[in-house]
């Protein structure tokens, strides 16, 4: 065969391997089959001050009810463009109600949690249990829990909704259901009723329903930052407690399990003492986080932003994370899709050790 | 064979048997393989105002200190005579510290607790961290652990330990260590180094280091109490949480894995309101409870006590129990084999529905 | 406002959204989060009287080698268009080999198996470890380990390639490696070293390597083929073994841990007896199947296919799937995502009860 | 006080120590709480030339039937007079049913096995499904399954029950039934139905029905000689395989958990190979051991036997054992109490490196 023959049989070949469905590997390998994960999502960073007042303004010109559900502004990462995905796996928005406002019931396969940054006055009903919403806070919803918001204040509020709606998408998962269109109930009673049986440290209830998730659904400010706060202590004195010098750390847990409190994604919350820098660290899995309080900055890969409470960003898988804060310190609350990784074996993480 | 010939060839057979050590099943079927448990053990009942004088006694006789290591009294269950086993698994005592005195460090397999039905002044310091033992709380010591207790105050005090002595000794799995003979700390915090990183509810401390057993191994008063109060008042409004109508309980476990807090230890608290009386419960294993506050009844089997404060009961395998209380209500702790059964696949429980 | 004041100011709100890489979600819930699952992935067939050919002309043109690494042409669903996924997790290819050719080394997070319809041959080095290929093996490749395949015969060799390469695409977690350019060993032994230590029923050998994935990585026919004939002649004889009434499956398993064969890809055979029509089942998760002998019918959702021995089809998620034949009977080979969704809680299951 | 009142006092607390059922800890904890386990249990042999003589005798005078209901002879161990126990958690006993003897149907919680030394001819049903018995084979009987033995043959069969029959007792644990007086099957197939779904490698048949202990209830020695052998020839190739220099183990597993075959009890095949000596092994537990083929020599601390075929030897624990072989290799069949020792945290193992 001469080249110019042997061209065409090639040329012939792919056509009719795409008449017939099918793409060649060796064309493509080295795509598909990377060295290291080369994710499209980017290094990206959302502040706080624009998305809080662009929230507002929906407020004032966006209805919430029965269809769209919600009043939530998602994060688009710009390397996935023509989505509302912060990352591949990881869906993060902003969410507002205005004073009095209601975001009916429904429910679905997607896990959900919401976090506050700041305010409170909101009670979400999870399955009919009131649970108020306060700065600090992580609420959850897992899976297939009936839920539904509202406002019993004069003030609008805004939080976080991270939820696994990409994840679900990509792996074709997911089922919706609408409730009920009046509140399950209008009662706003300080804590909800699976905090009042679960939330007390190593004590399970015997007699509480078994549940298919964390039965324990709010997880307070004043818990988390207690045991923040006693790991610096701890350090302080000498002891074992943080996870590297000036940089403490807690996961929420499903405390009937032990294991996360969402079983497709991570949530922690991190403190970084004044004048700490963290070890670099790349993982595989992405990650939003969100600055609770303090200043500072964060590097990804080439990336640096300078941070301050309420900003949110975006970690792509692999990409080198190091935080750092100089006087005020640094309190950021983390979501990542770890625990899809570890069930699946896929999970692995690379720390530089620090030069001296 | 004459019968005669018969009976003389049987008994020659016998005879070579036991000469060879072998036992035929054939004599002993019945009583080795029971239709249902057959325990040697039998309900039994200590009582506080017998035990606590005689501990006194001990306090001004017999010295703390290396070799018989603790001033500990241990409940003998009487149809195991010859043992110092409260059940054929199951070690109970009571431990008395003097004004000042101090009990010498040591490690062991066997797994313990303390808990305390009055006083506090005294911290037991486990690998070094100092535990405080305060009215209500229960304090582990797990296997191979160094501890050591000592007496800060001008008043003795006196609580009871729980152990696996008589499991361990049977299943020829015990290791003791003596450990230094001056104690490691003579910190006398109110909330001991694990507390502060493992005491906040569904919060996992990333620093932390991993443990084999419980890392938290302080469970407190007011957070039991709280638990079991809030369960009594969610029946009140209607909600589940309690295990059947007027009975809280909750079980101590640990954060780390949700599972009981000590591997072959089983521990609860209990709570009856004021006019309650539980179903007729049998369980294969034994346990061992002690009434901390109000008073009640107790029948196991034909038994039946008259119960207050302090008071310890043995409850044997199989044994059917029930507990009931007048208008004082019932608080009670108990501690079981369950954990071994559960792991051996050899648990059985049967609830008798009340009759109308 | 008026109402075209209001039109204006959403538009200009929709704008800086946009600015800001925002979306919200009351436009996008309905895609986003559908009342079911709605894949884009399409039923799908591919015959092998198609494939085949078409792999052979690639063996004509195309070299095997260091880059491209595999002549390896994938299924590319229809309803996917620019990937070479057949299903949104699922990667299958046809892989060609001819008289003598070797495929280098390499290795990769991407699991991998391979499954034989035809032929005979080739030996594919795991980690060193020969293996042979034969008609009805199953082959195993877990993540990161090397292989590399060499036709030993005068003849070409085509069987399929099964790996989850769309789903590690899409969570960015792959990594993978070159290995050396010359084969490990030419050694063609009927029977793997993994084989020969791990391929005994419920028989461990102590002394082997601790493995994180299967340490057994061939299936042989045989046994596979023994274990169906004896599930329907159970069934003739009136005993349990069967899914259902002429239909027989067996399931491959990791003999270390008795779950899925491999973690992120189930593997199993079924075979319907002449005559038999399978239940219509909805999975969540999507599958691949080839069948591996007699001829069928496949019905999924409105597609129906008259399928023969080396045919593929592809069902995506929710689809409802039926399987019936006449007089040939018929066995096909089955893998899918399935471990995926049972590890994060997301498998669902509908099996339509057949009418009378 | 003088010291003679002293002395009068302590008399008095001990006479009402003991009146109010108490022991003191410090008279008892050296005995109690040993540095190391101190067995009651010894290291012990009896003969298969003694045991199979016995067994027949037995044979003529004792029917088997309905109260008895085993024709067994049980190992009691020198070291715990008054019991028909091997251990303090094992039974072991030869059971023996002549020409045409049936063992009528029972059930029990004590978990079961039979091995088979030499003959053949018995059918075990167990829970209905006939189960032959040949020399080499493993036979199980997990706890709760009726089960029947009828010897279908003109020749007497003797083999070895293993049970927990101590531990259950201890535990007060153990329920037992009667079956019907009548066979369940007279049916005599060389593979039995659980055989047929499990005893495939590697294989799950996904119609079985699910059941709480193994269902695979037969291991035959063809399979367990090939895997030994197996082991001992990568051995000679320079692969892994074996345990130690010349020591094949295999250890019996649930195929549908890959755990333990039984829940309670560990069963093994070892394989010396000639000129064989193995490390000495101290392990917290105990063992019975009995030589299936060859001869050598056991050193269990002190004590030392030459074993030949059939002979059974019971090793306390903590106790340092040595096996060792000359010309003809040895092969014997272990079995243990280590799953409850690894489910209760209990677990400790210590080798002796060989000196040079």
């Amino acid at each position: 065969m001469t080249i110019t023959d042997e061209r065409a049989a090639l040329e012939r070949l792919y056509a009719d391997f795409e008449a017939a469905h099918l793409t060649p590997l060796w064309t493509q390998r080295e795509g598909l089959m990377t060295q290291a994960p080369q994710p499209d999502a980017v290094p990206a960073l959302w502040r706080w001050s624009v998305l809080h007042p662009l929230a507002e303004r929906s407020g004032d010109l966006v209805p919430v009810g029965r269809g769209g559900e919600r009043r939530a502004i998602a994060l688009a990462n710009p390397g996935l463009p023509g989505t509302a995905y912060a990352t591949p796996t990881l869906w993060a928005a902003i969410q507002y109600l205005g004073p009095g406002e209601e975001a009916p019931a429904h429910r679905h396969t997607q896990t959900a949690f919401r976090f506050v940054v700041e305010g409170e006055g909101v009670w979400t009903n999870v399955e009919g249990d009131p649970v108020a919403m306060r700065r600090g806070d992580l609420l959850l919803t897992p899976g297939m829990h009936f839920h539904e918001h509202h406002n019993t204040t004069e003030r609008p509020m805004a939080w976080i909704d991270g939820l696994d709606i990409p994840l679900v998408r990509q792996l074709d998962a997911g089922f919706f259901e609408f409730g009920p269109d009046r509140l399950a109930t209008r009662a706003t009673p300080a804590a909800s009723r699976n905090e009042r049986l679960w939330g007390h440290p190593g004590l399970r209830p015997l007699g509480a329903p078994a549940t298919p998730s964390s039965p324990l659904m709010a997880y307070r400010w004043e818990h988390t930052d207690a045991a923040l706060t006693a790991q610096l202590e701890l350090e302080d004195e000498g002891y074992p407690g943080v996870v590297e010098p000036g940089h403490a750390v807690v996961r929420f847990t499903d405390p009937a399990t032990a294991r996360d409190a969402l079983s497709t994604i991570r949530t922690e919350m991190h403190r970084l003492r004044p004048g700490t820098r963290t070890a670099t660290t790349r993982v595989v899995g992405s990650a939003v986080w969100q600055v609770f309080d303090g200043t500072g900055t964060v590097e990804i890969g080439d990336q640096r932003y300078d941070v301050t409470k309420g900003d949110l960003f975006a970690v792509p898988s692999w990409a080198p994370l190091t935080l750092s804060t100089a006087d005020s310190g640094l309190d950021a609350f983390r979501f990542s899709d770890d625990p899809v990784y570890e069930a699946l074996g896929l999970a692995r993480t690379h720390r530089e050790e620090p030069s001296a």
